[in-house]
């Protein structure tokens, strides 16, 4: 039935919500092949290496466009499939995916090579258009879509600060011109090749290819360092800064699933799941890493992610994973950690700071009394020696 | 009449807090001036093209300063028209326009060319103060205002750590002097020639026409690398932290009508409302993008401040536009979210927390009781699929 | 009386709390005598200046010996001023002066001078210990008191992250060393020399001096760029953030004197004025800018610490100074701006934000009874079109 | 009894929760050796030298690896020790050791110089082997497991940027080889070569050896750099602010130990105490400095983790020492600093805010109760003129 092939396939190449070990390798496949005949690409421009093994870049290129070319026919036959509603008429949806951004993308990784069969484009222009299908690589990893949202977020103060640049630049270059021309009258010859002095100074590179010599244009140039330099600073911390916000803001939704899955919370709203959620902080630690140290005071409770931890309680150690947490009852009772925990192997975990775990109940009535509940429940079973880990309760993963 | 005149020229060149397309096409028709001539300044500068077009650059610069000046001459004229109260002198209006920073730099952008006429200025330091018209561009743009602000508000922690890069210029430009004068007595050949190389390599500029070449030079060298460089960003830090406050800052007003136009707070009093404004974060948006997904837990609500957004809702999807908001119900009802919302074109949308929202209806009982009345009053129209979504309610813009 | 002089001088060179005229008189001279001696030592290493005014140069260091000389014995004399008990000798006292910090900085800035007259050191270092006075200057300016304390709190950390930078050019300098040795034997002579390298780049400095030219050598470099940069960046991030920090410390006392003195909160206690003191943010405002327009929405109340506003109110404009304020009823009265207030000259203010006037309000009773209190008194007078403002009560200053 | 020697083995070497004396020497001792024994391995490269002194270099690297193989082998033999419930077989134990990262380097840090005693491995790349006993370093000092933890935590966002930066590298490299290969043929060879200069232009190292001499090429360059440069600033931004996060982890343990020895929190559990061991901030403080001033507003309270202070009350003047605090009485009866406190010799304080306090004191009605109860005690003693200190109640160090 081929609605069936169709869903299949869409399944396989576009985003969805599940994933399966089929989709993984495709993506991995698709990766590989990008990855593979963009080094030939840029290795073929090395002569002795095309004089060499010239041939295989040619076959490299020849499998690449095919598979990517495959790729893109495939996603737009499945298009259809990706409007949940079904109302749309299917080549709406084709038309769609062709013009958005991934689907230009898409093409434009094909179409050089495509059109230089039918007219060879000049080849160090066509070099460049084959290489954007570095773009697709977007497509899989979630880090460019990342960059992309914090310069469309950070768009109007990023542009602020370049304005005042580009305004610090003609000024400073104009006086550095008329400072420098006499003693210098190649290099400073005229204010755009002053321009290129000051943007190579305050962007902190320095060539030494062009830079001031007679005492005035030196004195102009440290001030132009002390002030241009700070300038040019502002944009990067202005990236920084909202890079760390958005990728904060993508972890909440594994963050939230793993917050759900936690017995404690599990009768809990979902919005007062993701107000918990917000206050975690994920943790990796390496295998063998002492936790939490029997005696020590308790700053936290952890909530395990990935991996698996041992609890080093006298007659047999206990070992928790996925989904489980630790470290509770401490807070809980307000005593020392009874129990030393430590990983077995690399472990992700969420920490949940003794303040916020304080505030969470004083300001969740309803948690708090679970929580006194679940506590009192396990109060006998963690009497001596193992206060500070949960009861080894079902795992849910 | 002379007064609707003054009035009406008033209202297309001076700052005022309405914008008729009338006045942006004024604004656009100046930037574009003042740009070109900058670029005509600054390409007349390379003898090839002022040999082929310089005439071309006369021309457009005499264009360029009759435009400027009439700008100047009108402004002074009509300044009176500022004075909202009316008491004043005509004069007096026009004195204080003059002597205002805006003022000083409207006439310093036109006075050389002018004076140049009468008396001819040396052409190199003449094309500097031609140049200094860039400063117009403040006028038109608020970036070069907002950072005049930080550095005005940052001004004491930035001249402190001035003093101190000065202080370690001094004693590092000795000692190397000291180190490296006998090695290389043309390079190091005083303190100042030293001081060269101290605030080209603290500022990581390192042209390569001066550095030190003995071993004991090269550690010391070394040395101030890692001590004067951590000291030379301090500054950098300190005008980022700046900026992205004083941003923030002036984003309150946009955010605080976009907010009282919401309908939800349509009751509110101002500062309430300023209190919510404050608790938003802006987010911008490409077209085709699912902000929230059905079946997610719901961390946010959002409110739409341009653009639109489709609900997709089952029997027909809804469009929403500026001024509506959408993702409360989930919040409101603690549940998952129940239909995806995409957005349709790129879209401005500010989001609230989810503890902040609970925070802010905790706080206020007025705004709870008010909340709790809409989401009674949405809830039957919401029932199966578009609970997270508002009613279209009719849109205020 | 021998006691009554000791005691005027070490109230005009001593750091005492109160600021007379004639202190900050002799204040500026010395700094004045620092900074001419210190450009006179720097500027005679020129050869030509020597040559021609040599012997000035001397002069002006005779002249400046003297005075730092007579300075540092005066405040020897009157050390035991310092001492309010009064129960210790007075050469204890003038013991503890001469080997403080500050003392040892008095003494070094003229011993090598006096010192060369007896036994003539060799010219160079000479030369740098005569500029160890500028190490004087940290006693005038709190600037580089304010940076030792912060390398002093940051310590640990700054020192681990050096600690790693040293490992890593370990490490870099012997794999760059055995990889570019065959290429380039004088330039990567040793290990020694290729950490030269190495410093230079982590850095960024890139003088041009040492460079890799072998492929594997370049490869390398690139990734000791990607990974020794941003480990090299970490120090100067932690250095910006320990200033910020004191820095806000260190304004303090200045704000909380200043919120002592406004009439709403005259009569709270010492701390909880310091509570408010920390909610402040200063900002410092040019002369003629809008701090307030009327009609926009209010989202915070200002103190005046220096300079004057204008409040545009119909019959006549009123004027506010020192130690007054604005903006409060707005908030109070939850009500948009009702007059625009504009500064008359540069003034410093203090900004309260709308949500921190609202927590404090509602978390001190007190406070809030009194806030209300002369909100109602201040009602009937602020009526119509002056709500955002102050009643002009009397200034405290 | 071989268990007692093997026991006491294990005390020295490995890491425990105990600080004996005797195990800081043995942990300086190997400091010291791998210290020196990495000094011969960088000087020996030094041709003049190693013609000097080569055969100190050979006895000192022997030393070194005697010492250090002992030490491993020690280690191995008493790691059974380390296993707190004893239940494994000690061969298990072992094999732990053996196969954990610290067991490799310690590993690694001997066996390249016991190799090639056997058979010769090539000069070069035994060195670089050799100096990988930089890594044991981390054993002893926190500085390179912070990093390390640092990077396993930052590691997602890190890879994020990295990606990033490499498209931007592919894609500036083609553009700029395309645009400079035919200026200069050799130096912009292929795009490989190209890479070389893009990395080095974003790193902002500007060796000067590649750069474009092109007008076309000039104004991309300027383009990269604009745009290069803040994409590359983010994994600095990163690092630093994990690392800071993780330093103020790390300090909690040895906060929380001061914390609970003050007298006023001795009543409280465990987890109220790590709840106020994070609100308060470590500073250190010079000797001779003014910490508080008499008459001056209260902020802070203080406690002292190491130095001595004095407070100037008048009969006789106090000392207080490590576990004792001061500053709270102003705090808590709303006066101003009834005595000035300044440092004997270098003081760490943790100082804890007027907000915090407050708030610390409403949230915890028992606290409440009990420093009520304190203050009401020391009222008579503190009566006149020294309110701001606690009474030298008895340290428990």
């Amino acid at each position: 039935m081929a609605t069936t092939w169709r869903a299949r396939v869409h399944a396989l190449l576009h985003e969805t919500e599940t994933r399966s070990p089929a989709r993984s390798a495709v993506t991995a496949v698709l990766v590989v092949v990008i990855v593979i005949s963009l080094s030939a690409v840029i290795l073929e421009t090395l002569d002795w290496l095309a004089a060499a093994i010239g041939p295989l870049f040619a076959v490299v290129e020849a499998v690449a466009v095919t598979v990517l070319s495959a790729e893109y026919l495939l996603r737009l036959w499945a298009a259809p499939e990706g409007d949940a509603t079904g109302v749309d008429h299917p080549w709406r949806a084709r038309r769609r995916y062709a013009t958005s951004f991934a689907g230009i993308v898409d093409l434009v990784a094909v179409v050089p090579a495509l059109v230089h069969v039918v007219a060879p484009v000049p080849a160090d222009w066509f070099r460049v258009l084959r290489l954007l299908r570095v773009l697709k690589i977007a497509r899989y990893t979630p880090a460019l879509a990342l960059f992309a949202a914090v310069i469309r977020n950070e768009g109007r103060p990023l542009l602020a600060t370049l304005l005042v640049v580009a305004v610090l630049l003609v000024l400073e270059s104009a006086v550095m011109f008329t400072l420098e021309r006499d003693a210098q009258p190649t290099v400073f010859a005229s204010i755009p090749h002053s321009m290129w002095w000051a943007i190579v100074t305050i962007a902190t590179v320095g060539y030494g290819d062009i830079y001031p010599v007679t005492p005035a244009g030196k004195i102009f140039g440290g001030v132009v360092m002390v002030l241009g330099i700070a300038v040019f600073a502002v944009p990067a911390g202005i990236l920084a800064t909202g890079f760390a916000s958005e990728i904060r803001k993508r972890d909440f939704v594994v963050t939230w699933q793993t917050v759900a899955r936690v017995p404690l919370f599990a009768g809990l709203d979902a919005s007062r799941i993701a107000e918990i959620a917000r206050l975690l902080k994920r943790q990796i630690v390496p295998a063998h890493y002492a936790v939490v140290r029997r005696g020590e005071p308790a700053d936290a409770m952890f909530f395990i992610m990935s991996g698996e931890v041992q609890v080093d309680v006298t007659p047999t150690p206990v070992r928790l994973g996925k989904g489980q947490y630790f470290g509770e009852i401490a807070l809980l009772r307000d005593t020392m950690r009874t129990a030393t925990v430590t990983t077995v192997n690399e472990c992700q975990l969420l920490s949940l700071d003794v303040g916020d775990f304080r505030r969470l109940l004083d300001a969740n009535p309803t948690l708090k009394a679970m929580v006194t509940r679940v506590a009192d429940e396990r109060l006998p079973a963690a009497m001596p020696g193992d206060a500070s880990r949960s009861a080894p309760s079902t795992p849910r993963a």
